[in-house]
């Protein structure tokens, strides 16, 4: 059988980053780290991990890795079944999420979940793709998407659709578009954008100007409430999740500027088909939170 | 004389993340990128685009790019001494900030600056390291930094210093720390980390534990405003600049962990040593703020 102390040096140094940092965080020296990891090739007779900074798993490693995460989880439900958990011993779910998410409605579905099952969560925000990658290669649990199609090995659960509006003040609607919102005054009007990888804006121009790219002044804001912030500072306009700006559109305080250009983005909750309590909890709870709420 | 169509094809290449998308930012087709680019390095004699996904600079076209930005900021310039700009064109900075920053004063500060010269900025939110990295290859014009020490060719300005404060609700502290903060409570208390680069929660145990590195169990988090939203939700302790929290200690929602593990960290301004108007105003504008604020 494999050894849980490699397994778990192998794991380190890839969650880590670093053989100093695992060294760190399983409590052992350096060397110790990198005596584990050699006689668990040795004993394999694979390369596991490509000695780069930050090092890499090779793909024997990341299927090791991510048979550590599996036995965890099997290893909480049985110590569970026998009431063996240790109260106070926390199992850590490494996940994926959306910053628009993790900024608005994640933790408060995730709360009592986390609490009474004694989980703390590893999270990685970063763009769909990249999490679909880290839970293809088993490196999260599970994740966040906007695609319905499951990755091999995984199911896909419908979280909830929401609409992103397009907004802005209503000083900056007077000054921008008072012509209204057309290809002349959008080439002209600066317009928020996430990142580079952020496609609402872009798909929004396309419903409504279908077929002719408008090349547009963008300023690029990669964080969600900054985003709703330089929108009300009339630094620009942009695409806001309708639920995350209730109380500015209530108050005035922001307007629709493009009411036909509304963009609906679904939610999906990827993870891994394994039958393990936690897993199958984190997935409960969070379709439960959108049939409650929404 | 380097022509500035290609040396603008070239940095929509490198900036927008591919040739399509060149293409749509430059209204143009892709294969007219392509055939720029192709010409470009021609007349060079240097290949200046490795084509990969997403495609990036060499060596020698990461100095063009630079040198395209040079041109934009010293032709904003010009064409302000001239009377020339025309109103409603807006020029772009690609900046480098910490999500602390942004999420909290960073805005506030820029907000004037930004109206009054059409600025927009292009922000690239990412550990220390990568953005310096980024402005010492020209691809952003400053960042901000916690290192007083200038990157090769830039210069560097004080900001200000913050003490980062560890901090959890009363309740937490009374049921994770109630005999105190020391080893053996720390051993066992889940803590709130921003992400494996995030080094205040292990400042802080090397301040109170010196030499002794304590495993702790860790919630990685890697939001600002969700990161203060844990520690509400007493998922969690964690380390906060004081600025962010101030309400909070106030009403006593949060109180302070660990008064000895205060972290000061101190902020600069980094930015190419270029003399521009724009550039030149940017750091006053940053240096300023702090001067009057804080």
């Amino acid at each position: 059988m494999l050894d849980n102390i490699f397994l778990e040096a192998l794991a380190a140094v890839i969650e880590e980053g670093g053989f100093d940092k695992a060294a760190l965080k399983l409590n052992i020296s350096q060397s110790a780290v990198s005596q584990r990891i050699r006689n668990f090739e040795e004993q394999l007779g694979r390369v596991l991990v490509v000695r780069a900074t930050p090092p890499e798993p090779t793909e024997d490693g990341r299927k090791l890795i991510k048979h550590l995460h599996t036995i965890r989880l099997m290893e909480h439900d049985l110590n569970d079944s026998m009431g063996l958990n240790p109260s106070g011993e926390f199992v850590t779910l490494p996940v994926g999420v959306n910053a628009d998410s993790l900024a608005t409605w994640f933790l408060d579905a995730l709360d009592g979940f986390l609490k009474e099952h004694n989980v703390l969560l590893d999270l990685y925000v970063d763009d769909e793709n990249r999490t679909h990658e880290m839970l293809a290669r088993g490196e999260v649990v599970g994740c966040i998407g906007t695609v319905s199609k499951p990755v091999k090995g995984c199911r896909s659960d419908y979280l909830a659709t929401f609409d992103y509006l397009c907004l802005s003040t209503p000083d900056f609607y007077k000054r921008w578009f008072k012509d209204g919102f057309n290809r002349e005054s959008v080439a002209k009007a600066p317009a928020a954008v996430f990142n580079r990888k952020d496609e609402t804006q872009s798909q929004m121009l396309e419903k409504l100007f279908p077929g002719d790219s408008v090349a547009h002044p963008i300023f690029y804001i990669p964080s969600t409430e900054s985003f709703v912030d330089i929108i009300c500072r009339e630094l620009a306009y942009g695409m806001v999740p309708e639920f995350q700006v209730e109380e500015e559109l209530k108050s005035g305080q922001l307007i629709e500027v493009a009411p036909q250009g509304r963009v609906p983005v679904s939610l999906y909750w990827h993870s891994w088909n394994v039958e393990t309590k936690l897993l199958e909890g984190l997935r409960r709870e969070l379709v439960g939170y959108f049939n409650k709420n929404v």
